[in-house]
């Protein structure tokens, strides 16, 4: 059994991505909200602070001898978790590169990558209308391939955010706080199923 | 009148990327297929160099002081070109990070983006039989942001590519050599015709 | 010359679709609203009425002989227009089987479409707060088969449109209507620039 | 608990639906090719045979006294199955039109379409290179909304498939059809998780 996903005390813990480096970023206040709102369905989230570190994906240096500390340390961070939230902006119709690259580190090998069969959910928050729409289509799309079970709905996609965050970036938009807590909710719900099917996967394949 | 699409002897200058940094990627061979072919078509492409030297995409040092030098550069570099030429792997059902964040940078401010209205020739190789269809299909969904204007047809998309290029990552299909000069020659055409448009443009606004 | 595109009277006669079948489609309020607001920018929309006419796309009625007469009418209205305006809403996030189907049968065959290097601009609006986002990028993947000249910007993106029309499915809001002939004005532009493009091509090719 | 996926019998009851029409379809020989080799993974196909029945979507009969009477027998199908098996081909880089017509019906109402958790297999094959690359995504993005569990790995996308299937649109490839058989293995199992997830969910939530 995955002992993430409800060790001797029963808690689920989540690996939270903020797809966002500015320090203001209404994304990391969104996962903020998200770690705060998760503890009550049996989720702990430990935020992620090194995305800024990793290299660009470099084929030449994914190998054993080459591969540098900080993916070495992603790869670690997303295997020992029981499932993934992340919340990025949108750049350009798409997933920023900078989270873009820290998954291409982390998908390799296409077969024993730890995002094979991850529970991820997927959040953000936009300053205009879309609350990043085709981010979260682009991201979907990419863990197709690494046969992440990404959560479907609820989606928490935050049109018009600055509205909802106050000047600290900090979520205080009661209804989307509802929204996200629905989210992680399902989420946990959806960890735990994942995990009772990969430990019957397991039994199966014997 | 553009100036880099037909200057006193008539050449077009066209800044090509590779989205690999993988020191023999075929995908960087596949672009200096391109070079050669794009001469005979009145395309010179300068290969762009430094993607591995620009720093992930953070707006807090989006600001003429704090811009770092390598985006400085790139930014320069997608400006003074009549048109880019993207070489791209498919990571992730999608764009590689690291040429995504390179983007990230030069699609900055919105309005008034080296990208806005830029022609735009995509091409990829890969190793299995999708020879990176989903990779394009999301750049372009990424170009629609920036408004730039990306060849449709014909689409290079080269699977199995390995059959295709020799030990040292050069092209040596006809077949495939073929196509790249297609797609040169129609890209030739495009640039010609959306710099009319933009001159036209700016005729109607005045 | 392309004559559909400034005929002796110097204007451009274009075909309307709007891919939704219901009587008090906002969709269609937002075509005849596009009608209206074109005719200062020199176009002309006609608005095609016989969607709901054709049949499933079915390759082995795709025949000289075999092919339904909705979808020979349908065939002749693309090839007579200069350019189509799409004005659809969203379902299941993608564009309506109903109009995908009409494009299904006007594709064909992939050479000697007419919808080959047709210009079409793309327009839409939903009760909700996406505004028909994810059904734009849908249509947008469908017409890089087609080589279809699809207008990038402005996108006109209309979310909770229900504050927005009348209760005759009237666009009344001010601020949409000037984004509609603001995107008008782009497409008549766009497609004098294209068919100058196709008309150099075919001197190329002589 | 779902009494489709198991019943006295312990079978699984699956909704075959084919995204062609045509009489000799390639992708109709896979999905006959995928109900014979589902059989020893404990499912029974039923094969959808009144996809061309079905009338364009209009919301303005999507009521209960005007919806057609194929509509109503396609959602009693979809609900009564315990999972849907999709074999179609790309057309316009997309799914069919008819394919999604049929889609757009069976999602409604949002809450409560026999769609929602739905655990969903899908497979394609095309005479070209892609094997229905772009058509799967497109499907997968419309299944996001109506919150279906489309199983990810293994895909099937069959290339140049004039080799595999015989005179008939037999599928006779031994690879092509291990690969199908892979895939209804997987199936088998994502079907009992998701029953099993669901029942749970009821529980929870009385």
């Amino acid at each position: 059994m995955n002992e993430n996903a409800g060790g001797s005390n029963g808690r689920i813990h989540v690996l939270g991505i903020c797809g966002s480096l500015r320090a203001g970023s209404y994304n990391k206040g969104l996962l903020r909200a998200a770690q705060e709102l998760a503890r009550d369905h049996g989720i702990d989230i430990e935020i992620y602070e090194r995305l800024r570190d990793i290299p660009p994906y470099d084929a030449d240096q994914d190998t054993d001898d080459a591969m540098p500390e900080p993916v070495r340390h992603l790869k670690a961070a997303v295997s020992g978790a029981a499932g993934l939230v992340i919340a990025t902006p949108e750049y350009n119709y798409s997933v920023p590169g900078v989270l873009k690259n820290a998954f291409d580190w982390a998908s390799r090998p296409a077969k024993g990558s730890p995002l094979n069969r991850k529970p991820i959910a997927i959040m953000g928050a936009s300053t205009g209308m879309s609350g990043t729409i085709r981010s979260q289509l682009a991201l979907r799309q990419s863990l197709i391939f690494t046969d992440s079970f990404a959560l479907l709905q609820p989606e928490v996609l935050i049109p018009r955010c600055a509205d909802r965050f106050d000047a600290n970036s900090n979520l205080v938009d009661e209804s989307t706080r509802a929204l996200v807590g629905k989210q992680m909710a399902a989420f946990a719900a959806w960890i735990r199923v994942v995990n009772e099917a990969s430990d019957a996967a397991v039994g199966v394949q014997q």
